[in-house]
This record gives structure tokens, sequence and C-alpha cells, in this order.
């Protein structure tokens, strides 16, 4: 079997060493080029000890030499510069999977509200699809720019969206409080980061205004059925003392007639056979201990009876799941693959 | 200066032995008798290295021997157990300070359906004052049942009490999720708080229901004014990996006008002169590591204007203000001393 | 192909649930038995939700009904326990792959001083090898019974081996100072493991008499060609907080001539093509986050001129390398398969 | 009662921050300055809000201003930088009390070749006294220039020294395997300090040359009565993921008779009614649990008689008995107050 070439733009990150790790195994897909400007010139396996037999040495990034290597980049960078990318690799048949957030939002003047600066490459976000393949399989086979979810929406849109959509609960009133690992930061050397700072600290951050939050109500308010914007939600995001994972508890206005069963039904009924999304029993709940590491989403529901509320906790690997996987997942359909290659 | 004789009954699990660590360094009291089953016949010192120091033996609990020690007596035990120890106590004329559940809710009813039990000593409740020095400093310098409020209670009903008292926020909606470190299950030796299984963890439980439930709905419903029970929360506790510290974020319903300026000036207002509450500036959030090891309430305000909700976050230790430090301010008040004798 | 059918006994400990991780998704095994008293009658999944999507029941360990089932058996039990289950296992023909102590000591004697009780089954020492892929490969492939060596042996084992044999080091002056994650306590619900007497802790523990001690001595003495009980060593074991891992830090009197460029040399001819022993280069040193989560122990060398010492810092993985992957590695020798089947 | 005044140069390290812990608090000594470049006009308070009652403003580090706010000065500075302050401020008739490198050393040579740089100032060191209390009380009491040791050093001079000078131990073949928490590489906006680098990893450092070893075999060539320079041991510090601890296990050539109980005698003998230092009977092992947040350090011994190597572990907290707490004992001592005072 021909391999997929492919390439890695920008693999020093935690979700470019993420990448590393998938792609690296991965049965159908050959790792051609790893980009690194800190690193450029060094082995792979010389910076990474884990992936110490890879001697692929790490180039600097540009367009025109990926595109001489792979057929498919994964962007693992920053808002801004991913598009910078995107746009010349295009241009030379490269299809992009973007870690980044630069083609998520389909609203440019959202973009620049939430990330401070004009979307860098606006005609683009036509071709662009949103690659969460729970819900979008059909248009990642055949787009050649996919924008992943961050982390936190994939832990809220996945269970939240079902259930919208389903009409077991308001448009209104949905609030997800999410607890995330210290890689969801980033390989960020900056003091907040250091050890000493967050080991044995727990500290909400961004409780208004995180730029996830404009992307989870773009995607349940398509999920809805509603106009864009008309969903509304809180979104307070957390800091933990863990390498990966992300809890969100996400509590929502059960419509008459919801309960935990019924939740839990409809989540089963709309991810049936989906790979990566694992439906509790009712009144049970998720902990990320069961996916890192994993490209798994495990959802739990609860039903407050008392205040009407369904309680929904969902738990992913941030750089799996909530990044590198489900760029490798989208890898899969794009290119035929059983949708699970190399995720196991 | 004549010290206060205080005995510990239940001096080896994590509140009693955060009870020695204050006491024994208390400028006022001296610590007379501890018990435990367990460790009886051996010194304190010799089971608790860090307090090598300490010749101290511990004996099996007895109210007559007890008594015979000690002017107070604070209850590190099991609820249930607590309120066999408190009657004897009392009845010989020892003041009891309370860390357990047993004399916190009003309604015995409320008890046993979330106790799962009747209540143990019902006639001992009139006497019972509700220990949350903030709100109750005048009750409890006289009260001789003193029944200190659980960890979670405390960082939520701190700063909600004072928001609902002044009408700035609704007393609808309110939802409360709480995050806990391990020391919060006490030392119980069983499998889900085995190092492995909660380090690197993040999970919810008890999402409905939680024993600390009834007692915020209770506190906060004499703080808004309102009937008991007219107060109907949303709880979620969750388990972190951390030794001590409770992280509550808080989502409440703004009144018009509320803004997280407002919140913060009424809040600091409330607790005008208060040793152990900090009122971080607008905006800023709390953090369980500027408290861990105090007996400080940190609590921050932020302000959503797209929803209308106010968010607050609020940090404590939850061995410290969240139990025996809580418990040490009490006994200052009781014995007329500065209310913050040992506790800095 | 046909796959090997293999049983796990003793699978919900945390070797056995590193079995599970591993044999479930191993391409020429297929797990048809696991045993647990505990669980017995649940499902695999419904008791490790990582692993949720087997339906495999948990029995009550039974060899006949094992020996139905399964080809290979993989014992992960405690010491004494295991043998009980070799000899009827042997008997009706299964291959044994134990991860316990019982026969990893040739000298029954030895066995006795250091598990405090006669050594269960002599009769089968004769047929019994040491499970270290690295330097009993022939005889693994042929053994229906295999004894996988500790956790802290294999970490030292392996380098010092190697070093003793090309006579680079001394016999005389080895010290092994290693330190372990707190899976490498077992599933053991006791006090001492709980989270919080664990995090933000560093302590040793049986710095003499370990029962790894006389396994390690064992092996080197093997290694270089002197009489059993030729070789004695300090081995200092420690417990951190961290959830797999262990580092071994060993002190090696070095021949004249030896220097950390001539040990590392050493190491790579002695494990070229090996495909689960990694050696740095001189002076870099080993580190567990390397390692975890794989099979692979990473070994590093550095000398110091003043002292006349070779440091060798060595990492595995306690569960992988040190316990359940090694077990696997043995299956794939012993089947004929590819050395690292099921592990990468 | 006048307080002492009191000055922190260099207040916002881990260090510098220990300090204000235990300054802030302390019944004879006033703080009235501290600076730090980066925070300069803001209140010590706003930086850490663990300390937010704090209005004092950081201000430039000026020998000048310093000497016109307080009489002694605490310098929390790199090596090199220590010594530009201390020449300036000794001149201004500010006592001294040095956390760094800068006057540990007797031999400049050694510095040098250590520090890869010249001794910048050596015409202190005559004035400068080595802050260890328990070992060098009388010449604390009078000096002017203190320096404090390093924490490593600390850790294992305390036991070994004592062990030395009694001759229970050989000087030679002298062995300390350390063990520290991540605040000890102090507030360093590093890559390798990230949480993620460091949660979950186990890594030794520096293994021959590491700038505490020279300041380890000066004291206890001391100890033993021997030459300078005699003493030649092996130091091999290990990161590990907890906040605060240093765990040293030290490996000690017996000599005829020595035991785990002579051992434990003679260290009880030569620390006998000194408040920091704590041994355990013989057999039991130090843990950094005991003795985090405290100004102890905890010794155990144990003997193993199959190779005659007296195992001693020693656990302090690197930031208070391993740098700040230590600097205070000084403090204490040299004016005259109890030496426990503010630290207990």
């Amino acid at each position: 079997m021909t391999k997929t070439s492919v390439a890695i733009v920008g693999a020093s990150g935690y979700a470019g060493e993420e990448l590393l790790r998938l792609l690296l195994r991965h049965p159908a897909a050959e790792l051609t080029a790893a980009t690194s400007r800190q690193y450029a010139g060094q082995a792979v396996g010389a910076v990474f000890p884990r992936y110490r037999e890879c001697q692929l040495p790490f180039i600097n990034p540009d367009a025109e030499q990926i595109a001489g290597r792979a057929e498919v980049a994964f962007l693992a960078l920053p808002h801004g510069l991913a598009a910078e990318y995107a746009v010349p690799l295009l241009t030379r048949g490269v299809k992009v999977i973007d870690i980044s957030a630069d083609f998520r939002l389909r609203d440019t003047e959202v973009y620049a509200r939430y990330y401070k600066t004009p979307h860098p490459a606006p005609e683009l976000l036509s071709r662009a699809v949103y690659g969460l393949p729970e819900r979008y399989a059909d248009v990642i086979r055949t787009a050649d720019l996919i924008a992943c979810p961050g982390c936190y929406p994939t832990s809220v849109i996945l269970p939240v969206a079902a259930l919208l959509h389903a009409k077991l609960v308001e448009t209104t009133g949905i609030e997800a409080i999410s607890l995330s690992g210290v890689t969801g930061a980033g390989r960020k050397v900056d003091l907040p980061y250091l050890f000493p700072e967050c080991n044995e600290s727990i500290r909400p951050y961004a409780v208004t205004g995180h730029r996830h939050l404009p992307e989870i109500e773009q995607e349940l308010a398509v999920a809805a059925g509603v106009p864009a914007n008309a969903i509304v939600i809180n979104f307070v995001p957390h800091l933990l003392p863990v390498n990966r994972g992300i809890l969100s508890t996400i509590l929502l206005q059960a419509r008459p007639g919801t309960t935990a069963e019924t939740a839990v039904e409809c989540l089963r009924a709309a991810y049936d056979g989906k790979p990566f999304v694992r439906i509790l029993n009712p009144g049970e709940l998720a902990d990320t201990k069961h996916v890192t590491m994993t490209n798994m989403c495990e959802i739990g529901c609860a039903f407050d009876a008392r205040t009407g509320r369904l309680i929904v906790s969902s738990a992913i690997d941030n750089l799996t799941k909530g990044a590198s996987g489900q760029a490798v997942q989208c890898l899969n359909l794009s290119m035929g693959l059983p949708e699970d290659a190399g995720l196991n």
C-alpha cells in the first residue's frame, strides 16, 4: 500500500509532538517533513528522546519545501500564522488539516472580535470545513482545508449538539464549566505555567470571552437549527494540575420529559457506530483518566429533578481528541481509510 | 494568661490532624486530650512525625475522660458519631465545637433525607449555632454547641449570602460548581482515593444530592430573607489531584445594575474588617494556591454582560477555613480572644 | 492468521490492567479469559471504563476453566498464589508467563529468607526461565514457564549486567538507588498509598532487604560470571508522586580505562538490534517521561573522574517494561512473533 | 520591643517569596524594604495575592536606599550579583545575610572552577561565616556577613558532619543522592520547568560537578578535621514533581562498630537541644511531607550489615531550612532572639 506523505508544520509544541506520536506509528501515513524554527537541522529523535528512533530532521517552515514532500500538511501553529501557510500550501495542491483557530469561525467579524485582529484569509473560509468527524464526516472526506475544532469546543459540542438537535434541551441557559490540564496552554514558556505555579493550584481564567466561546456557540446554533448567534452560553474554563485531559461539566435546561435516561438514549442513537464517542449509563459520570492518551470522548448524564437541569459531563484528552488525534481522524476520512487507523 | 484546655475527639483523620497543627501552636489554647481508637496509647508525635515533639498520648474517646481534661472539645468525627459524643460532653459542661454535619441543618427531615438516617439528637438543635464567624459571630460567642460549616458550603455561602442579602442577584438560577482536593474526602482508605486513581484524573461526583447541598440552601435562604427551602440550587462537586483546596465557581443571575464592580463593592462592605475574607479587584479570580495552609477565603467576581451572569470564584483551604481553621476561629470568638489568634 | 488465546489471571490489579491494555490491541493474541474474584460476573469494560468496549466477563480464577479457554496464561498474582495456579495450568498444558516473584530466584533458601515463607513449588524451578528477553531470548522461546523480572530489577540489570559482562566495572561497590511511581506498589488499598499521603512526598523505604534485591544480585552474578551470591549490592528504593515510571541511578566502580564513552559503546554493542533498549549519548541522562506507556528502557551514562564512579541512569515504565509489557514481549518470543508485536 | 528593620533584596523569586512569608509574621522583625526590578512600584500584596494585605511597595534594588531603611539585608539574588550588593551594604553598616553562593566557599579557585567566573569579592571572604546555625552558632551571632548554605548542602552536611566528626564513618566512599522539588530551580521561566515537562517525570541532572558539591566537601572536611579537599564525594541530584522538599539518601562507609543505633545516638547527642533537627528512631526514614513549610531537618538511619553501608536519609523544605528559614534562623541568632522566633 502506498502511504500518504504528511508534514507537520510547527512540530515542536505539544500538539505537534502529539502528531509525531500518532503519525510515526500510523499504518497508512508517512511523515516526510516536520518543521520547527527552533530545532531546524536537528533530528526529531534528538529533540524528543521519546521518538529517538526518528532520524527525520526538523526543517524551517517553507511552503515550497513542504509541498515538495507532502500531500497533506498538518498545521500546528498559532492562529494567524496558520493562515499564512495554508494559503501557499493550498495553492500548491497540498491538503491542509489545520489545528489552529484560523478557519473555525464562519463569521470574520466574530473572529476579529475574539482574536483582536482582522481575519488573515477570509477568501478561504468558504473552502474550509469544521473538522469534527462525528458531525461533519461527509464534507471532511472531500475538503482540502479542514479546520479542526478547539479542545474545549470538542468536549462541549459533542454532547450538547446532539441533545439540542433532538430538542431534549432548551437553547437557553447553557453553561459549560471546563477543566483543563496544562498542556492545553501549549508549550508556552511563561511564568504562570511553571510547575510550582500550577501544581497544587486550581484556578479559573478567561471566564468571559474565551476564544473558544464563539466556536461553541456557532456549532450549537447549527445543531439546533437556529440562526447563527441565536445561542449565547457561559463558558468558564479552569486550569488544573494534570498534564492531559479536559473535563467539561455542562448544565442544560431539560425540556419536558427529558431525563438522564432519555439523554443517554439520544446520545447513543446520535453516535451509534462512532468509534470515538463513549456514552456512559445514566447517572455515570466521565473521568479524564479513562480517556488520556486516547482519541475517545466519554460522556455521562445526570438529571436534577429539583432544578430541571440536565448535567452532562464530558471528558477528552485535550491533545488527542482535542487536537492531534482528531486531526488524524480527519486525515483518515480524507484518505478513505478506516476512521480509527493509527488511533487505537 | 491561663490557656483554655482543649480536646480533639477524632484526631487521626485529616481534619483532626489539621486541628493538631493549629492547636499545638495556638497562643491561648492547650491541647490536653486527643482521641483515636486506632492509635490509643501512642504519642501524637509517634503517629504524626510532623508533630514529633508532641508527647501527648492518644486516648480512646470517652466523654468522662475528655470532660475531666478539657473545657472545649472539637469533634472531628463522622456524622452520627459526633452527636453521640456531643450529648454527654454538653451534659458535663464541656463546650462543643463540632466539625461534623450533625448540627448544621435546622430541619431534621432534611437531615434524614440527605444522611439516610434519623437525626441522632434533635433535642440539641435549638442550642446549636452555625459556626460561620463572618455571619454569626454574635451567637458563636455565647453558644456551647457550635456546628462548623462544611468545606464546600463555606466556599459558597461566604460570597453568595452577601450578594443575596444585598439583593444584587436573584434567588433563582444559582449554580455552584466546586472543585476539591483529595483531603476533602477524609483519610478514607478506599480504592477511589489511592494516588494512581486520583492523580492525572478530573472527575465530578454526587452531582445531584450531595450532602452539602441542603446546608448551602438553608444558609442562602437565611441570607436572602426568604423561607427555608425557597432557594433551590445546583451544586456540582468535582475531585481533583491536589492535596488541599476548594475552588468554587458560582454562576448567579445578576439583578439589573449589578456588575463585577458593584459585586466587589458589596462584598467588601459586607466583610469589612473580617480578617479571613479577601475580596479581589473586579475581574480578578481566586486561586487555591493563594490560600492553602491559611484560614483565608479569597473571592473574585466577573460579569458576563452577554448572559447577565455574575461569575464568582471563591477559594479556601478545605482543611483550614473549610474545617479546622474555622473551628479554631469559633474557639477564639467563644473565648473572647482575637479572632485570628493562632491562625496567622 | 490464528491468534493465540491468552488468559489473564488476576486482571484487576495495575499489572493486570496493563495486560488488558496491551493484549486487547495485540495483533496476534486474543484475550479469552480474565479472572478477578472481586469482579467475577462483570464485564471487563464495566469495571474499567477505559476498555468499555470489552464485553468479556471476569471469571473466578480456576485452572480448569482457564485451561479450557487459553493456550497461554499470564499470572498477575501475589507471590505464593502464583505458584498455586502455575502448577495445575502447566499440568494441563497451558504455557505460563508469571509476573509474580515465585519463579525468579534459583535458590529456594534465598526465596524463603526474603519472602518469609518456604518456596511454594520448588519442583518447577528447573523448568522456569528468567523472562528478560534482552538476555535470555533463546530459552524464553522454548520455555513453558517464564518468570518475568521485577520492575526494579529490570531497570538495574539491563545496564549493569552488560557492563559487568564486559568487565568495564568492578563486581564490588555497586549501589542502585531507585525511584518508583506509586503504581509500583500495586492496587493496594492501604493508608500509605492514599493520594494525600503520597502527593508532595518523597520517601525511601525498605532500604535494606527489599525483595527485589536478591533477584538483582542473582542476575548480576550470572552476567559477571561469578558464583551466585558473589555479588552483594546496596539497593535503596524510594516512593515518589508519579503514577508510572522507575528511575534507577546506579553507581559503579569503573575499572581502569572505563569512561562514559566506553560504557555507552559497550551498552550499544550489547543491545544492538534490541527494540526496547535505548542508549543515550555519553553524558545524557534518562528521564521517566521519555518512556512512560512504552516498553522502552532508556539508559544514560556519566563518569566522575574525581571518584572513579560510573553513574548510570536507567528509566522504564514499571507497569510496561517493568511488568506487563515485558510479559507480552516474552509471549511474542514464545509464539515466534516479532518481538515488538503489540508493543508499539 | 523595637523590631529589627529588615530588607529583602530580590524578593520576587521563590526564596524571596519565602522570606516574605516568614518575615511578614516575624515577631521581632519589620520588613521595611523589598526589592524587585520587575515589580518596582507595585505593592507586595498586589504581586503576591497570598500577602495581599502587605502594602509595602517593591523598590528597585539600590544599596543607598536599602541602607537608609534597614539594619539587616537578606540577599536572595543570583551568585555574582549578591556580592555586588553585599559590598556597598556592608560599607554602609548594614548586616548582610546572603542566600546566594557568593560567600560559601573559602577557596576562590574552587569558586572559579564551579561558577565559571572569578570570585566577585574575595576581600570579603574572611568576614563571611557559613550560616549553618547547628554548627556555627557562635560565629553567626557576631558576624556581619552570613553566607547561608545551599539547600542540598544543608540536607547532607547536617547528618554527615556529625557522623564524620564522631568518627562513626569513613571519610571515603561518601555518596549523596538527592531528590529535589521544582522550586529548587528557582522561579526560572525556562522550558524544562514547565508543568508538563516536570509532572510525571523523574530525572537526574548535573550528576558530576553540581555547584553544591564543593560546598558539601568543604564543610565535611571541616567536620572531619581533615585538610580542605581531603574529602571527595559523589553528589547526584534529581528533579521531581513536587513543589517543595529535598530528600537526600546518603550512603556512608560505617567504621567498625557503627550501626543504625549508634548513628542515631551520635546524631541525637550532636543536635541535642537544637530546635530544627529531628532524629528518627533507628530504622525509621525521613519523608519530605513531614517537613514541608517548616524549618525542620528530619534525619533517619539504617544500616546494611551485608555491605557495611550506613544509609542516612535526610529531609528538609528546600525553601525554608534550605534557604529562607535558615536565613531567618541566622537573623535570630544575630539579633539575640530565640533561635526559633518566627519559625514555628
